[in-house]
C-alpha cells in the first residue's frame, strides 16, 4: 500500500506514456472547424453474432450506446446482427470494402486472408486477457495488429475479452491421449487441427447445428465459449460431460474493425470518442463474461448435474506438444506470422514467469 | 471458438444490460439545451500521489487527457499531485466539500472515516483485479460504493487496478512464523494489523521515508507497489529479500472520486464522457501495471541480483487465519462493512472456485 503525506522526496517524473493515448489523433487538420463539429455521421456496425447475442452481442451495443451518449448524437453507431446486412463471415471485408464503417469480430476468422490473424483473439496455450491486454497496450501488439490490418484499409481496436473458454462437452470421459482417437468433436480454426494432429476429427459446425448433432451422436463432443453461452444452448441435455480445462482459447480477444478512411473523416473529438468507448467496452465485456460464467457454470452443477472434468495431464502435455510444432509450421510459412509470433511468444513467456509467482502461486494459497 | 455462419435457430435475445450504461444519465432535464452544451467547465481534479507519479500518477493524467478530446475541450480536466493544492488524505474532503470537483485516490484511505471503504480497494486474501471489475459492474460493487459515498456527496467511480502486490522487501529470510515475532515491517491499513496480531510491529511511514529506514535498519521490511514502482524506488539496494508472495493487496483498485452537484451539472454528453474515460482508464492501468512489473522484475532479478522467495505455507496460513479474525470484528462493529463484506465474500467464494477450475489449472498446465 503506497501512502504518501507528502509529495515523496523520490518522486520520479517520467515522460507521460503516448502508446494509446487519444488526444494524439490530429491528423485532421481542420478537425476543429465549426463546420465539422457540427455536421453528423451515422455509421452502421455489422457484427459476426446473431443481434443482441450474450456476451459477444452486448460488446457493439454497449459501444454505440457509449458513443450515441458522448457524441450528444453526432455520430450515431447502428449495430446489425450477422446477416442483416452481410453475412457474419464478411465482415472484414465489408469494412475493408466501405461497404459499413465498423465491424465487430473476432480475428482468428480471416486466417485465410491473413494467417497471423489468429493471434490477435485466440492460440492455444497462449496469453489469458490480462495478458493479452499488457501485451496490445504496453508490449507493441497494436502497433503490428494495425500494420497488419493497414493494407486492408481497417484500424482494428480490441473489442472486449471473453476470458478463458471450457475445453468442452463431451459424451464420454477422456481419460488418456488413446480416448481422443477417432473422436468426432465440433472445434474450428486452429485447436480444431490440433486436435486432428492428437488423432481426433475435427468437425465444423455452425452455432444451429451444434446441439442436434451432439444430441443426435453425429458428433462425440464440442466446444463453445464458457458457461454462460454454454447454458443458454443446453448442451448439457446432449452431453454429460463437462471440461473446464482451459487450452485452446486462454483469453479470446474480439475486435473492433473500423474503415479507416471513415476514421479519418471524423473530427478529432469524434475520433477520440471511437477509440476511448471501446477501451471502457474492452474492459466490461471482460467483467461481464467472468461474472455470469461463474454464475452459470453454479446452475449446471447444481441445476442440471452436470459432472465437471479436467483432462488428464498426459492429454494436456500431448496437446501442447501439437500446438508447439504446428505453430512452428507457421512461423516457417509466414513472415508476418513469424514476426508477430516473435513479440507475442516473448511477452507470453515473461509474463508466464510472472503470473507463476504472483496469480498462480496466490489462487493456490488463498 | 463461436462460428455462425448465419443468424443460429438458437439466437437468444436477451434484454439491453443496463448496470453500468452511460446512456441512462439523463437526470438533467436541460441537457441537451444549447446554452448547456455550449458552455465550458474546469475541473480541478486532486490525487494522493506525486504528480505523473509512475502507474498510480499516470492514471488521472490519461483521465483528463481523454476528457479532453472527447469533449473538444468543453470540459478540461486539470491534475494535481498530492499536496499541489490540497494534501493528498484530504482528497476525499476536498471533492465532498466541492472545493474540487474531482479526486483520484484508494479507498482504503477514508477507513477511519468509513470503515467498510477498504473493501473497495483492497482485503488481505480478497479479490484480483478481474475478480474485483466482475463484482463491481454485474455483483452489485458498485451500487454498495455509491451507497457507502452518498451521504458525503460523491460519486465514486473505478479508477485503475494494480494488479497483485508483492509481499515485500525483507533483510532476512522469513522461513516460519517465528520469523515474524518483533518484525518491524513498514505496512500500514488492515495488513498492518493483521501483521501485528500475527506477532510483528506495523511501522508506518511516508513514501519518502521508507528507503532510509530499511538501510539503516531501523525497521526490517516493508511493503510498497510491485516491481515496476518498487525498482524505481531502490529498494533493492537496502534488502536482499523479495518477497513475491500475493497476500495483503492481491488487485489493489483505485479511485475516481466526483463531486456529485458536479456531475448533476454538467450536461448528459460530458456525464457520459467522465462515465466511459473512468471505465477506458480502469482497463489500461491495468495492463500498464501487468506490463511494466513484469518488466522491471526481470530487471530486479538479472541486473541487481535480487532474491524472489515465497513466504511458507505456515506463514500464508497464519496469516489467513488472522485476516478472518480480523474481518469477523469488522463485520461485527460497523453495519455497512457487514452489508458490503456479505456481497463481496459471497461473489469472492464463487469466484474462487471458478477461477481456481480455470486459470488456476490454466497457469500450472501451460
Amino acid at each position: 500500500m503506497i501512502k504518501f503525506l507528502a509529495p515523496s522526496s523520490a518522486l520520479l517524473v517520467i515522460a507521460l506514456l503516448t502508446l494509446t493515448a487519444c488526444g494524439e489523433q490530429k491528423s485532421n487538420s481542420n478537425a476543429d472547424s465549426s463546420a465539422q463539429t457540427q455536421k453528423t455521421y451515422n455509421w452502421k456496425l455489422v457484427t459476426s453474432w446473431p443481434k443482441n447475442f450474450p456476451g459477444l452481442g452486448m460488446a457493439p451495443e454497449k459501444f454505440a450506446q457509449y458513443v450515441n451518449s458522448m457524441s450528444n448524437g453526432r455520430l450515431t453507431v447502428k449495430v446489425y446482427g450477422a446477416g442483416e446486412l452481410v453475412p457474419g463471415f464478411e465482415v472484414f471485408d465489408a469494412v475493408s470494402q466501405g461497404t459499413v464503417e465498423m465491424g465487430h469480430s473476432g480475428a482468428y476468422y480471416w486466417k485465410g486472408k491473413i494467417p497471423a490473424a489468429p493471434i490477435f483473439s485466440a492460440i492455444p496455450f497462449g496469453m489469458t486477457a490480462t495478458e493479452f491486454n499488457a501485451w496490445l497496450h504496453y508490449g507493441g501488439g497494436m502497433e503490428l495488429w494495425q500494420a497488419l490490418y493497414q493494407p486492408f484499409g481497417i484500424k482494428p481496436l480490441p473489442g472486449g475479452n471473453s476470458g478463458p473458454q471450457f475445453g468442452g462437452w463431451f459424451k464420454k470421459e477422456i481419460n488418456s491421449v488413446a480416448d481422443l482417437q477417432g473422436l468426432k468433436m465440433r472445434i474450428p480454426g486452429l485447436a480444431g487441427e490440433v486436435l486432428k494432429n492428437a488423432g481426433a476429427i475435427p468437425v465444423t459446425l455452425t452455432g444451429g447445428e451444434i446441439f442436434s448433432a451432439l444430441q443426435s451422436g453425429a458428433i462425440d463432443a464440442t466446444e463453445w465459449v464458457g458457461p454462460y453461452n454454454d447454458l443458454a444452448f443446453g448442451f448439457y441435455q446432449a452431453a454429460e460431460f463437462y471440461y473446464s480445462s482451459v487450452w485452446h482459447e486462454p483469453g479470446t480477444g474480439l475486435e473492433f474493425l473500423i474503415n479507416q478512411q471513415a476514421f479519418d473523416d471524423l473530427p478529432a473529438d469524434l475520433q477520440a470518442i471511437v477509440e476511448v468507448a471501446a477501451q471502457a467496452v474492452n474492459e466490461s465485456t471482460l467483467a461481464e463474461f467472468n461474472a455470469r460464467n461463474n454464475a452459470a457454470l453454479k446452475t449446471l452443477i447444481t441445476e442440471h448435474k452436470v459432472k465437471v472434468r479436467q483432462f488428464p495431464a498426459q492429454v494436456l502435455q500431448e496437446l501442447k506438444r501439437q500446438t508447439d510444432a504446428l505453430i512452428a509450421d507457421q512461423v516457417k510459412a509466414d513472415q508476418d506470422f513469424a514476426r508477430v509470433w516473435q513479440s507475442y511468444s516473448e511477452f507470453l513467456a515473461s509474463m508466464r514467469d510472472y503470473n507463476q509467482l504472483t496469480l498462480q502461486a496466490y489462487y493456490q494459497h488463498r
